[in-house]
């Protein structure tokens, strides 16, 4: 779907710092790709997570449906997460998370499994998968390695500590 | 601190949705308070939730520290917020969360009572913003009634359903 660039490299940073595999998306600026390869390279893990385009997200989520995975529609209009029982999602080997823009087309509400609001209010793509990706994990993403680093940070009360490899 | 219009607008929506009192701005597009206000009308809860503009970041967090408020920098240098006592922040009344674009001056880490990172990887204050509010409510600000709002969601498994008042 359309969307911002700053924005879409929001959501893909996020998805690779918050234990995403991979993101799909259907228009994409390269400079987006780019800024991914450069944070992989310097930050690890490159080879834990990718950006792949696709021509149609409806052939995607069909055959992700096909092949057992469940997927989540993350949307406004949706169940708010409180009243979701995540312990279900949480036994799911592979789940597909939606996040659009403003005109989501209708179909994917029908296609979607699981359509979940993080607040029936207006706010933001990339807050909502946030959320939802660490009330999923329930912060274990937040131990995930990130292999082959040029770059570490050595966490501090105050000021910034990086180290750096090869 | 000078930033994306685009990011800031996802920055103050997601503050007001998310259970936040005030967003204080250094510099700001008319267009993001313009967007809030219409926001605030349409959604509700206008009369708790503001943004302020103020000229010097510094003289806001001094009096707030001199007030009695804690202020958390949310920066992914600082101390991973798995490993941070959230129960300690919770008890405090009135918390100034700061987050900024790439370059956060040197004293805003001094002056800092917590420098909280969500997760020590780059990805986006927007994400680090709403991952930090949901921890420390608890997913209680989901809770948060929003007053005279002209429309409100029906939460639905499928499509979408919203009711006009007045």
């Amino acid at each position: 779907m359309v969307r911002d660039d700053r924005i879409t490299t929001h959501v893909a940073l996020v998805s690779r710092a918050l234990g995403c595999e991979e993101v799909f998306m259907t228009e994409v600026d390269t400079s987006i790709t780019q800024t991914v390869a450069e944070v992989n390279k310097r930050w690890g893990g490159g080879s834990g997570f990718k950006i792949e385009i696709v021509r149609e997200w409806k052939n995607l989520v069909e055959n992700w449906k096909k092949g057992g995975g469940k997927v989540v529609h993350l949307t406004m209009y949706g169940i708010e997460i409180n009243d979701t029982k995540i312990s279900h999602l949480r036994q799911e080997n592979r789940i597909l998370v939606v996040i659009g823009a403003a005109k989501v087309p209708r179909q994917m509400y029908d296609l979607a499994d699981y359509n979940i609001a993080i607040r029936n209010q207006p706010h933001s793509e990339v807050a909502a998968l946030a959320i939802f990706l660490d009330r999923i994990f329930k912060g274990k993403q937040f131990e995930k390695h990130f292999n082959d680093a040029k770059l570490k940070i050595i966490p501090m009360t105050r000021g910034k500590k990086v180290v750096g490899f090869g």
